[in-house]
């Protein structure tokens, strides 16, 4: 089977990461030997302006439905695992769903949406489409999809497991993983990897707020980013003087 | 030869279906059978906020141009499909473009947008895009497209026919179909159901707005999405003394 | 009405294209001032080596299905377009078939192709698939499509339209244009253009074999492709003495 | 969990089931309310002329790569969701590999081809591509797939499940589906349906062969297909008398 | 060696451009023989309500990178082109970076954006992504491109070339090539079309807002757009009263 | 500049590497570091049974056309890059062809095809395609393309460059890069990996042959793929008995 690495993530660590950009974690995975962790086409459809989404992946599988197996699954209102995957999310977890990049139907609702956020999630992700982003944006709850279609989800599919390793947008994504989202898109980031990522976040961000000072100077690429020695020696004093 | 059946709608109907959402129709028209009645692809570019199209299906097709054919239609003024088309447009009517899906050449601009605005028309659907949306979104008339490109017809297409079968979007419309756009989309509705989705759309969101406020109360999916048996009776009581 | 110019075509005149190439008829066209005539991704699914299909277009236009028109549609046998089509083609003619290029169900099994040629058509052309490809090839006529699907018309299109102008593989195609397909593609020819392709067509292969002779000795392309002054003497002798 | 109702199926029917054609399959679970059986873009690339596979779905999922989970997954030769679904194919089984329709990593070569060959496999599905389609034609297996990569699976796979309901080409493949291959293509059985598709397919293609007899003396569609009160007659006759 | 004609374009002349729509360029730039001057699916992602950009075209080249030479590549901070090109930008220069339509790789990021602007540079084309659309939208610069990828350049691309025949969104772009962009979009001027279009631009956008009027007061299509003899006159009074 | 590191690569090296195969050599070089060496899409379309290319790359790249530009490199028979790099082709050289993956214009025909040959260069790889497949497929010399269309280059191209770094299928080609191609494929190979995989592909592809050997004696894959501990010695025997 195959399963994250056990990693202790406090809930701190979760929210000192929210102080990371999402190009800022994307790039220090790739130094780290990470290449694919940021998914293509699953876009901040329901985030707010400055809005910053992180949480622990639980996931939901869907595949294209078969007529008997559809009707069989919605006999009873609780024996379906997109249900069970909503009902079974924890505080500071989110919703991680394979939808296969379907585009004709919406595997998510306004009504969806307001149940995972009073369950204590912290978002949803799709790979694949809402049904009403106008509703679902009134709700507050970041969403990160491809886009919305009127229908819903027994038009086209059908869920097929809980907590699977998925992937989304072409990264993989298994329980446990912890997502970092903002209007700049989403990284989906292994677990034991989460320490560093908010160790050198930090440093990352002054460093690159001062390069910023040094180009509205006029410094070359060259010499301020990254900073040269001269400046890596001006960039630790004004480090030190904030 | 292909075509809708009769039906009598009122413009007190159609302002009617104006109070259902394009999801809610979206789904009932699959309860009634109808499976593919939501375009995908063709956006809301020019509507606002709050925005609601409703109105009549006028056709007109394109395909790609020929090089000695597109000249003589534009020997003169009149004689060409498209402006036959807008020509032709009724109060209450939505002129439905079928351009193949094509990106290269923008079908409507400011001009005809505002032309179809002052004959009454209530709307403009393309499968395919517009030339200037900074100028037809001061227009104010709705507009549903794949996006902009800044050529005008003649670099890639040519009118064929006025007011017959074509797709938009993957969708069939047929002249006299009535369709039914907002900010989350845009459904195409046989004309014998726009009765059935005004009378159901109004139950449907009078519900859908008591499981808003049951979700609000923490209660399951199993209770209140739909209503069980329990939620239903209270729901009844609710729905009476609002 | 976009339709073509009048124009005499003779079965010899259509007999004697058969001796022009895909290739060189394309190109021939663009000088004549028609840039679009050959459509992508139609393949020569069931043509047989060194077959070469020759035929006036007879079209036919699809649309997604809607399930109450196609329910209609199918009370009766003889009316739907489709089959209306099939039944009307006359000897020496390509049934044209506009399906939005649709992969998900077949227009056209064996049973419709043998249909077709009995009635002396001479090969069938569609943007779309077909629904059995050994079966259709074991026929014999040549049949150009986008692939195979096993399921028939009804799962997702309904016929809409005889002999109105459609599209094939992003190419205009008008009733009574000439089609010319051979293993290497298609090219849609407009009738007045049929009498200058052959005439220019003899001359052009017999200068393209003489080229071939000269690359085979060693000549470069700027004093063989094309002949430069000096070979173009050559080539006129070349071409009595044959 | 959803998976397949319980169906007898016994070797004789899956020998039978090799009579009837992928188009006649297909069609005929229409009839019986299975709409979407035939998966798109999974061709026969290593399917030798009259060759029909058929079998019981072992299926085999694969999502993106993640570098730490890839090499773990490596360390020891036996602890791969792969190699586990290959080594435990019985005879008589096809086993089904979903990869997402990654084009960029081949999941079997001839070695995993002659193991499920020597296993009595008998046959592979995969959406996804192969590593040398030379070298699997050789094989004599019959391979579905989207083509050929010259790198494995670890350039961009990883395997996380077996026997998990699965999809293939836009098709839902469940664990004991019967699948059924010949140079047209593919087709997906639900278990329940193999016993009905012999029965008719029998008849179905009986039928078709007697269309092609009337079609050939000339007999239009709407006599000959389906065969009309008259036709039927004749053909009642027909079939006793072969 | 291709390469734009001599034309002498004073900042006046660019600033003139302004004023010039993008449908209006294109559609002017048609009519004198260039069909293909608008990139299509390259958007204006970074660019503010009313803001336009106007400037000189120097492109820059990725391909996919290659492990060895990547490395090599950054080895020394100066020696890479496309750190070169943003240094050697001149004032009233865009920055056109072919990048192969990689979704993949952020190819600018905010700082690059800075650097550019403190030189002067009036613009960033990318047929690519950039790294944070947040982060660049702060700057002010207007940017066109596919979209945002969180990974920097060395995920996929390494750059290869300075100042040379580049493609952008399927348009030809040569350096010094005028470029011209707003919320509509992008239009490439060969630079000898520049003062033509200047000319033209201001007379048509004068006679269409003389069509809107005329439109808002009812007039058709074939009387205002474009105005008949009638309102010709009366359009060239109106001109000269304004 | 980037280009390749020095190499030399003897004739006798380069008839060697063709005993390599195309899945050997992507998988080796992927061990040594290389990820990307295969173009996706890229297919043998006139590659007969059995025949292997190989060849050092010269490049050639084209962009989309522009009118004014496609005039002027047409005034002259020389001066135009495609034909100098036709007619700049040394022996055991292949063309190697990036056209963006156009596939509307055929950029060599068998004309350009013959006088590669006659000049002894080994193969054409083309991202696009040519103009004629029957025609090519007689000439004998390995084409790799994406398929045919019937007009010529200055339909939708310009040449623009000879020599320059490209790429091709998603894969970066250099001058002087080492093509190997055979009817599964192709791989591009850097000049300073030649040599390991010559050595290195006899040894691997002695050891598949001996696994083949083993499976057909009912061998599990973790026994004999790759070879145990046991059959590494039994194979170490075979190999000195061959």
């Amino acid at each position: 089977m195959i399963r994250n690495p056990d990693a202790d993530i406090s809930d701190d660590l979760l929210e000192a990461l929210k102080k990371v950009s999402v190009p800022t974690a994307t790039a220090t995975l790739m130094v780290r030997g990470f290449q694919n962790t940021f998914p293509i086409g699953i876009d901040p459809k329901a985030v707010r302006s400055g809005q910053v989404m992180v949480g622990r992946a639980r996931t939901l599988r869907f595949i294209p439905m078969r007529e008997d197996l559809v009707k069989a699954q919605y006999d009873t209102v609780e024996g379906r695992p997109h249900r069970q995957a909503i009902e079974s999310i924890e505080p500071g977890e989110i919703l991680v769903i394979d939808a296969g990049g379907c585009l004709g139907a919406g595997v998510v609702g306004d009504m969806f949406t307001r149940r995972v956020q009073a369950r204590g999630g912290t978002g949803i992700v799709i790979d694949g489409v809402v049904r009403d982003l106008v509703g679902i944006r009134e709700v507050g709850l970041p969403v990160f999809c491809r886009g919305a279609h009127g229908a819903g989800i027994n038009r086209m599919l059908m869920s097929v497991g809980v907590n699977e390793p998925v992937q989304i947008g072409g990264v993989p994504v298994l329980p446990g993983d912890i997502l970092l989202g903002d209007p700049d898109g989403l990284v989906v980031v292994p677990p034991q990897e989460v320490k560093h990522l908010v160790e050198h976040g930090v440093e990352h961000d002054q460093q690159e707020e001062f390069t910023r000072l040094k180009l509205a100077d006029g410094y070359p690429l060259h010499k301020a980013y990254p900073p040269d020695k001269e400046l890596q020696k001006e960039y630790e004093i004004w480090k030190k003087t904030r």
